[in-house]
């Protein structure tokens, strides 16, 4: 396939999604003061970031509401405490697990709600759930996309079989997660144009999330959408789960339409994300979380090696390697 | 031009150069311990590291022997401390800078020396006293390279001259240097076609030595990589000026060749990495380094910001685009 657009001019195509609540929340809980979303927010307007993922909608039966801030739960009163009506061009999202989510009564029908976009987030052995999640939400009147998790360790043929069964959905786009960080570019080059072909044929649209365990999270990005992909997700400083994701400071750097500034996104990194880092979260590229994307695996452990300051990386690796 | 090689098979051709003591060696003036310097020689021989570049051949006259530490200057005594007659699979590797060192006095003939390879370093308009050097060094009986440094600020024109002058010359290899870390992918594909033809036509080989100022030191090695560059500069923990280099644990980590380990730079990692950063030493990813990285200018203002400590990212950037 030949390569969309180059370094000189536009794509019409592009929407760029900042997930720092969201990913950024596997960090603290979702714990951001108000103070600290409303600055997102005004700082994500001010880009002119097309939509803000607020976070997820978990299950109140599953999740602790004491134990999480609110943006684990986005209710509507929540979102609306931040926005009011939303009187901006950017649209607001929300993420819904699988099976983590009671989306039937907590997804309300459109026309009551500020949120614009649900993203469904599945495992692959879980699609019929996801698309009876999928098919609920586009009924309420919502735009819907399917983000297929850690598709570095699904087989081809299984998806090729889901991306079947998601174009005769009325899903909207469909989303290459590189959930364990262990994409190289070639790789994503060719998942992105498997994507891109499924989605000109169904008419959907193609979106990327990446993972920086092996610095490649900005580089997945930009050749995905060299080769089409059109939804690119970035977070503030790259605030995510494990090592995070794309840099919203990287990608607005990257990105020629004068739609974007790159600008409010330096202050607000200068005024919330450094306290956030002086407070004691961490997140970004360090080596337990190299091993886990080299191996291609689940974070979990190098979030746990993390959490205990381990540095002995040459022993870590030999207990990941057991893993396999 | 076709994509040389894939993910899963070796390329004969590629060698791996370590410059931790040479371009990291620009964080700290040079002044490793021996103990640093013998553990990365041999944690590289373990490595399977082909070359090791062990600093400068700087010149005495133009630089105090008391301000920096014996790296800049790389007596053959010094190397020799180290390796001994360097009964290693492994070649030494030496950086001169046109104008800023005295080649003729200092590069000693090859059979006197335990140096391999001679790298000479030049920008564009340098280019004749460059070609000396290179003569200079190959007379002597030495493997040459040139490193034609900032590419991303030299006119296709006079890279095209600049190559076809290399191309007269017995210079083994040329290298592409993404001196401000302002190379995208996109470009580094482009450039590398460049190269690698010329090199093809002229029999000499072709390096990549790139800067991560965007996160995308790894991914323009591994992309120039796949367009047929064959030698790539990593250092340990991608120490290097600024915000430092390729990094070696990534760089191994994905070479899929047997002869290759990166359990040792693991172990290496932790024992001596770690401890120059617990130092006070700095390097890697940080906003003023995208700033002069994005705004395609030398790293200086990005390095003097750091010193300074500056977080006023917003202000920083207004101040660097007047540089332009």
């Amino acid at each position: 396939m030949a390569q969309k657009g180059n370094l000189m001019t536009v794509r019409r195509d592009v929407r760029v999604v900042d997930a720092t609540l969201r990913d950024g929340g596997l960090v603290n809980d979702f714990k951001f003061t108000d103070e600290f979303v409303n600055a997102l927010y005004r700082a994500n307007v001010a880009a002119g970031v097309d939509y803000m993922e607020f976070g997820y909608k978990a299950s109140k039966e599953l999740f602790d509401v004491n134990k999480f801030g609110k943006w684990k739960f986005c209710d509507e009163e929540s979102i609306r405490g931040i926005v009011g009506e939303n009187n901006s061009e950017m649209k607001i999202a929300v993420m819904a697990d699988v099976g983590r989510c009671d989306y039937k009564t907590d997804i309300i029908p459109k026309f009551e709600s500020v949120i614009d976009l649900v993203r469904v987030a599945t495992y692959i052995h879980q699609m019929p759930s996801a698309i009876e999640m999928i098919e609920d939400a586009k009924a309420k009147g919502y735009e819907v996309t399917c983000n297929i998790m850690a598709i570095s360790k699904v087989r081809e043929s299984d998806l090729e079989q889901a991306l079947e069964m998601l174009g005769q959905s009325h899903v909207d786009g469909v989303y290459l997660v590189d959930s364990y960080g262990s994409l190289y570019p070639e790789q994503t080059r060719t998942l992105s144009e498997q994507y891109v072909a499924f989605g000109e044929k169904y008419g959907k649209f193609i979106g990327i999330h990446a993972h920086n365990n092996q610095q490649l999270a900005f580089a997945n990005t930009i050749e995905a959408l060299a080769n089409g992909v059109s939804y690119l997700d970035a977070t503030m400083n790259g605030m995510g789960r494990g090592c995070g994701n794309c840099s919203m400071e990287l990608l607005l750097s990257f990105l020629k339409n004068p739609r974007y500034n790159v600008y409010p996104v330096f202050r607000f990194l200068q005024n919330e994300m450094l306290a956030l880092r002086e407070s004691g979260l961490t997140w970004g590229y360090d080596i337990p979380y190299l091993l886990t994307g080299k191996l291609n695996q689940h974070p979990a452990a190098a979030i746990a090696a993390m959490k205990e300051k381990r540095t002995d990386y040459a022993q870590l690796y030999t207990e990941l390697l057991d893993h396999d």
